[in-house]
C-alpha cells in the first residue's frame, strides 16, 4: 500500500510557492529564447531506443527508461533534447532554411542509481542552433547562456567552456588505444592528477605529450590558460582548437559578458556527440552544473542531413536550488483576493469576482458555511496568501479585509469600483 | 534503420508556428486559471502502478505504458492527472487548507491500439478544485471551463453535462449485475438505442424502469431534459441527482454562460472514480471531447485522506484541431528582426540587437557568408517568417529591409534610434 502514497524514488511533486517560482522563472527565459529569435519545438516524451543508442552518444544504455510499444519495439524516455532535435531538424528542414534557431522547455528522465541521490527526472530549457558553423555562433549560443543566469537573479556564476579538439588532436597525435583513452579521460575529468601521470608513466610517450597530458587537469582559469596550452604544444590542430577559443573570447567580449566567462582545457563531457567547444555553468551552493552544452558537428549526420550545430540546456532544479542556497528572492508580485460570501450573496460575489479578473486580479470564490468562523477564513486566506479578504453580505455592505494589516473597513456596491481593493 | 528518422507511432513533433501557437495558447489559458485562483502543481512524469490502478478507477491497465525501476516496481507512465493530484493532495494538505485549487499542464500518455489512430502523448491543462462539495464548486469549474474555451477563439462550443448518480441510482433500485451494469453502461453511453431495449426486454425489470433505462440515451439537450427525466422516476436518489442539476444551472447562469451548457444523462464516463456529475466540452470539427471532467468523491480515500472534489482537463491537441477546422487565427504579433551583417559589422551588429531587444523586439544576428547572395537571405527571411532585414554595413550605412513591402532604406547608426523599424 506505501506505492499508493508516495512518488518513485527520484522524482517528486512541485506545488505552492516553489511551482510559482519555477513557472515565473521559466516564462522570463523563454522570453530571452525569442529575444534572440529561437523559436520552440517539442518532441516527444519517448522515442525509438535507436535516437540514444551508443552511436549516437548520449548517455550509457543502462541510465535509460527502456520499455516496448505494442509491436514490440524499444522505447526510450527521453534523456536529453538534442538527439531528438537533431532527428526532427533532419526530418523537416532543408538545408536552405538552416540556419535554424530552436529553443525547447520540457522533462528529461535518466534511471541512475538511486544512492546518488540525483533526481531521475528535471526539467529542462535549452536551444540548438543548427546549420551554423561560425565562431559568431558559439559566441552568441555562450552570450545567451550568460544572460539566461542573470535573468534568473544568480549574479555570481561561471561559465566554464572547454575543447574537445584539443584532447581529441594529442590523443591522435599519441596514437592511444580506445580504452587507454576512455581511463585517461576519465582522471583528467575527475583533476585526479596522481592518476594522470601514474597512467601516463606507464605509456612510453614522448616527453613532450607527457607534459601537456599531465598539465591537461590543471588548465582551467582566464584567458592565460590559453597561452599556457600554446606553450605545450607545436600540434597545429591542437593549436587551431586554442586559437578558436580565444575569437569565441573576442565574440563574448562584444556583448559585454567576458567577466562571467572562463576556460577548463581538462573539462571532457560524458556525451560522446560533442566536437569542437563544450561548456557549463556554475554557481555556488549547487555541486553540478546548472548549463550543460557544446558543438555537435556530426550529430545530424546520424539522422540523415549533416549540419553544424551548437546548442545548451539549463537544469531548472540545479537554478532553484542555487537561488534557495543563495537566498535570493524570486519576485512575484499579484494581488490575491478571496471573495468570501454567505449563499444568498453568491451573484454578487460572481460579478465582483469577474470584475476584479478583469483587471488582472486573482480573485477565489469561496462560499461561507456553517461550521466555520470569520477567523477560520482569515487563517485559512493567511495560509493561502491571498491579499485581501472580501465579504460581499449584500450590495449595502462589502466587508474588506486586509491580510496584511488585519484592518476591515466597509463600503457599497457602488462605491466598490472606486474604493482601492 | 528506419527507426533513426521517425517518432514512433501515435506520438509526434510541434514546431513552426503550431507550436508557437499552441504555447501562446497555453499561456492565455494558464493565466485565466490564475485569474479563478487556481495554482500550480507539477507531478512526475511516472507513478507507482497502483496509482493508477482498477481500484481506482482510471484508464485499463492493458493502455498504460509500463516498465520497471531498478528494485523492480513497476511504473507507469502518467495517463491523468487526476489520480496524481489526488495523491499529492492527500500527502501534502491539512483538512485546514481545503478547499484548495490547483490547475495542472503537461503531457498524459495512453497506450491505446494504433489502427484508432489516436494520439498516444497529448498535452492536458486543467484543474482540480478539492474540499469543497457545494454546488457552486460545480457552478464555478463548469463556469472556468466556459471561459476557457472562450478564450481559445472558438465562439460555438457546448459543454454537456452528465450526472452519474442518476445512472447510479436506478441501476441500485433494478439491483442489476456488475456484468448486465458494464453492458448496459456501455450500450446507453454510445447511443446504441436497439441494443439497450433488446438487453432490457432480456431482464425482466419493472415497467418504469424499463422505460427510464431505454429513454436515457434520448435524454439530451436543454434545460426541459431535466423535467422530462423527473417524471420518468419517482426514485428519491435519482430525484436529488436531477435537482442538483438544476441547482448546478442557476449557478452557471450567475456566470452568464448558460447557453453553453447542456444535459445528456445518458454520458458516461470511462473513468470509474466519477461520482456526481461529469462533463465534456464539445464543438464541430473534432469529434473527441476538448473538455473532460466532473466530480470524484471518493477518489481521495484511496490515498488515505477523504475529501469531495471536482476537476476537469481541456486537451490542448483537440482544441487545435478544432480551431484550424473552424479557421480561426491565433494572432500572433510579434516584430522579428534579421540582423545580418558582414564579418567586420559585428559589434555593431550585436550592439543594434541588444538594442532592439531591450524594446521587447526579437532580433536574430546572422553573419553574411561568401556563398550566399541578399536574394538568397531575403528569401530565408520570408521562409522564416521575420519583418525586416538590418543590414549594418557601417555605423554610416545601415540598410533597412521591409520583408512585406520589399522596400528598402537606409540610415546611420546616429539615426537609427529614431527610425521606425
Amino acid at each position: 500500500m506505501k506505492q499508493l502514497f508516495h512518488t518513485p524514488e527520484g522524482v517528486r511533486d512541485v506545488y505552492g510557492s516553489e511551482c510559482e517560482r519555477k513557472l515565473y522563472l521559466q516564462e522570463k527565459l523563454q522570453k530571452i529564447f525569442h529575444a534572440y529569435g529561437y523559436e520552440n519545438i517539442e518532441t516527444p516524451g519517448f522515442e525509438f531506443f535507436d535516437v540514444f543508442s551508443r552511436q549516437v552518444g548520449t548517455i550509457p544504455s543502462r541510465e535509460l527508461y527502456k520499455f516496448f510499444d505494442r509491436e514490440g519495439n524499444t522505447l526510450v524516455l527521453r534523456p536529453d533534447f538534442t538527439p531528438s532535435i537533431a532527428r526532427a531538424v533532419s526530418m523537416y528542414f532543408h538545408p536552405e532554411d538552416l540556419p535554424v534557431r530552436l529553443c525547447y522547455r520540457g522533462n528529461t528522465y535518466i534511471n541512475n542509481s538511486s544512492y546518488q541521490g540525483r533526481l531521475k527526472e528535471s526539467t529542462q530549457m535549452g536551444v540548438e542552433l543548427i546549420g551554423d558553423p561560425s565562431v559568431d555562433a558559439d559566441g552568441e549560443v555562450i552570450a545567451l547562456a550568460v544572460e539566461l543566469l542573470k535573468e534568473t537573479g544568480l549574479t555570481e556564476f561561471q561559465i566554464s567552456i572547454g575543447q574537445v579538439d584539443f584532447f581529441k588532436s594529442l590523443i591522435q597525435e599519441a596514437g592511444l588505444s580506445e580504452e587507454t583513452v576512455a581511463t585517461l579521460r576519465e582522471l583528467i575529468s575527475n583533476k585526479n592528477y596522481f592518476g594522470v601521470e601514474e597512467l601516463l608513466s606507464s605509456l612510453n610517450l614522448p616527453e613532450k605529450l607527457v607534459t601537456v597530458f599531465s598539465m591537461l587537469p590543471r588548465l582551467f582559469g582566464s584567458l592565460d590558460v590559453l597561452e599556457k596550452a600554446k606553450e605545450l604544444t607545436d600540434n597545429p590542430n591542437a593549436l587551431r582548437a586554442i586559437e578558436r577559443l580565444e575569437d569565441i573570447y573576442q565574440v563574448v567580449r562584444q556583448y559585454g559578458y567576458e567577466k562571467y566567462i572562463s576556460f577548463d582545457l581538462g573539462m571532457l563531457s560524458q556525451y560522446n556527440y560533442y566536437t569542437g567547444i563544450i561548456f557549463q555553468g556554475y554557481t555556488y551552493g549547487t555541486g553540478e552544473p546548472l548549463v550543460k552544452g557544446g558543438r555537435y558537428n556530426h550529430l545530424l549526420e546520424h539522422f540523415g542531413n549533416p549540419a553544424p550545430a551548437i546548442g545548451f540546456g539549463l537544469v531548472m532544479e540545479q537554478v532553484m536550488n542555487a537561488l534557495e542556497r543563495q537566498n535570493i528572492e524570486v519576485p512575484l508580485m499579484r494581488g490575491k483576493l478571496l471573495i468570501l460570501y454567505p449563499q444568498e450573496g453568491r451573484s454578487l460575489a460572481i460579478t465582483i469576482a469577474r470584475e476584479q479578473r478583469s483587471h488582472q486580479m486573482e480573485a477565489q470564490c469561496m462560499c461561507m458555511v456553517k461550521e466555520k468562523t470569520m477567523e477560520d477564513y482569515i487563517s485559512y486566506g493567511k495560509r493561502h496568501q491571498f491579499t485581501d479578504i472580501i465579504c460581499p453580505r449584500s450590495e449595502e455592505e462589502i466587508q474588506i479585509i486586509n491580510l496584511y494589516t488585519d484592518e476591515t473597513r466597509m463600503c457599497s456596491w457602488k462605491s466598490f469600483g472606486r474604493q482601492e481593493v
